[in-house]
């Protein structure tokens, strides 16, 4: 029996998207392929709720990040880079290696990021340019996008978001909401193998791409849009085929559910979680409902008990559940539980139930029993 | 039927590797996958004949071109480029994106690079560095990379070599022949999906980079090093882990195939092709065996043949036979029959049958007889 693999990415596949990316390699400029690749963007552009560009990268999503990052800046120009966890520094840390000049507007992580600071920054400064990530995965906090993307409409800043692990899994609309440059992944909420990486770029912001000199060869957004007006439309360099395959499921099979029965799927997936998690009597690393991801949720681990052996030896040995661990200094501190992907009911009890029992073991107070009936309520609502 | 694809990459995939991709996603960070991972180093190391180190990158051949580059040069740097071909050129392209000092030199496009010429660059510059396209895919011809390696050890440059069309299926040493830094995609000799590169790289490349200021963030390929170092060892950024997963099959066929033997295959896939185009009464581009690619042929159009006709509705529609054309300016040109991967006798039989009855159909005077017997007579040689 394979393991209950729970991380906040790379997630668990569908046998129908796994087994779709073992077809044989095709032509990657061939009218075969194109149409392949012409519908992978055409649903992303739903994905995305734009109906500006798409650019689909090999690569991770930090490779799309850079992507973002190199085509919109050139060095010495500023950015205003809003940080809450171990991405929004990652943008910050990737425009600095850029050569760009990086305001960091930061918060303590598990907080939010409060959008009166990004706007004192931009009215103190020169920068075009805000990177946000929406869904913080390091510190499981969803970030206040939509508001951010008004201030920067009112600054005339260009406002670039890492949705890698929230896009497709809450609500996110990239035109209503006025951003204009958003990547995300294939491995997150789409339930795909990890390898793509997908950037949406609306026609302000392509414009200004158009004008700079990227900093990169490889991670050049323009250039990618350029090989999508080609006969037969590519992708410049050579893509990943076989993920292409798996995407192109995974995005039908996004499509057949429709974005709000997944935003609303996942709204229930994080409730039967964090309801689970409070009546065992564990803290929620975010303990406000209101500003927690709505893909991965955070547990604080109780005093004495040792990641590496509670999800090691317990947890992933013993019970067959596998959750990650903190990351930088909440390495150690507390462990999350991804619930993204083709997540269903059914994993969300096993794994509070699992986490319950095996906590139990380590000599961890929980209430159990307490935990179903917390979940049974939750569910109670929806049927 | 499937078609047989004979693209000079991606290239088709044996069924146990592509079988082996649809395997589920693991944990990216767990001892599990610091198993495939390190096996995949380590028969790396045999592919490239090194005792070096080696990275892997979710991306395409360019990223890994890109990573080499941008690890190794700064802004202002001397480099020199050869260039006798659309990929000698791409690395001349990324070094003057990284805003390097690039000095091409040039060969006509189907010529092979003069060594001296290198020599005189060197001796006429202050480059450090050295690109070179092993086998230029774009036009068929291998170029003499041990040789080069020798010059670049005399004026102590360090050597970058593309050999993304050529590692594993002809004799390439890095370690005995100097090569500083070597790179190759897993589409190709490999047989695997497109969608992983890899990147050797010597001590005395790696003190180098470790020296200078990366260009790149997601390129950085002393951090793909550094990550190996790690418990457990892991990459950076999200692999493409069902990538990996065929190419640890892929890798562990061709150690059980052996190196030697390999190049073997190739050798002799390359004189069925070779022959038989001859004797079908087309011309080969490349003329002299001596600088031909092992692992891709290209055969120039006769007068009046359309490339869009012959390829398409010929060649893959009615004979499910799948080759590339040419590029850049020898579109239209010529087409390229790849002979990489997993390919067989048959395969090059069928190919060149094939193509020589849809050249008759186009009108063309050939002789398919004569290529069955010229074929026959390579065969007899080594049965």
């Amino acid at each position: 029996m394979e393991k209950l693999v729970l991380l906040p990415g790379p997630v668990m596949v569908h046998e129908d998207v796994l087994l779709r990316s073992a077809k044989q390699v095709m032509n990657h400029r061939s009218e075969e392929f194109e149409e392949i690749l012409t519908e992978c963007v055409e649903l992303s552009k739903y994905l995305f709720q734009t109906d500006g560009n798409v650019a689909i990268i090999t690569g991770s999503g930090t490779a799309a990040m850079e992507a973002a990052i190199y085509s919109l800046l050139e060095p010495g120009e500023e950015v205003v880079a809003v940080v809450n966890g171990k991405f929004g520094e990652r943008f910050a840390d990737i425009a600095e290696r850029r050569g760009a000049e990086v305001r960091r507007v930061e918060f303590e992580w598990g907080k939010v990021a409060d959008p009166e600071r990004v706007e004192e920054a931009l009215a103190d400064s020169d920068a075009e340019v805000v990177t946000l990530v929406h869904n913080e995965t390091s510190t499981t906090v969803l970030n206040p996008a939509e508001e951010i993307a008004r201030i920067c409409r009112e600054y005339d800043a260009l406002f670039v978001v890492d949705a890698i692990s929230s896009l497709g899994g809450v609500e996110f609309r990239m035109d209503d909401w006025g951003v204009d440059v958003c990547v995300t992944g294939s491995q997150k909420v789409l339930g795909c193998p990890p390898g793509l990486a997908l950037v949406a770029v609306n026609d302000r912001a392509l414009e200004v791409m158009e004008e700079k000199d990227a900093g990169s060869y490889y991670l050049d957004i323009p250039k990618y849009l350029e090989y999508l007006e080609k006969d037969p439309k590519q992708t410049p360099y050579t893509p990943a085929v076989n993920a292409f395959y798996a995407l192109h499921e995974a995005l039908k099979r996004l499509k057949e559910e429709g974005l709000e029965a997944r935003w609303e799927r996942y709204r229930l997936m994080q409730r039967i979680v964090r309801e689970g998690i409070r009546a065992l009597g564990l803290e929620l690393f975010v303990e406000d409902d209101e500003i927690a991801s709505p893909t991965v949720t955070g547990v604080t681990y109780p005093e004495g008990v040792d990641d590496r052996e509670f999800r090691g030896e317990i947890l992933r040995d013993r019970y067959d559940v596998v959750v990650a661990g903190g990351q930088d200094h909440l390495a150690g501190e507390i462990f999350r539980i991804g619930h993204m992907g083709e997540v269903r009911i059914r994993d969300m009890i096993t794994a509070v139930t699992c986490i319950g029992l095996g906590m139990r073991e380590l000599g961890v107070d929980v209430d159990v029993g307490a935990a179903a009936e917390a979940m049974a309520d939750v569910l109670s609502e929806v049927s």
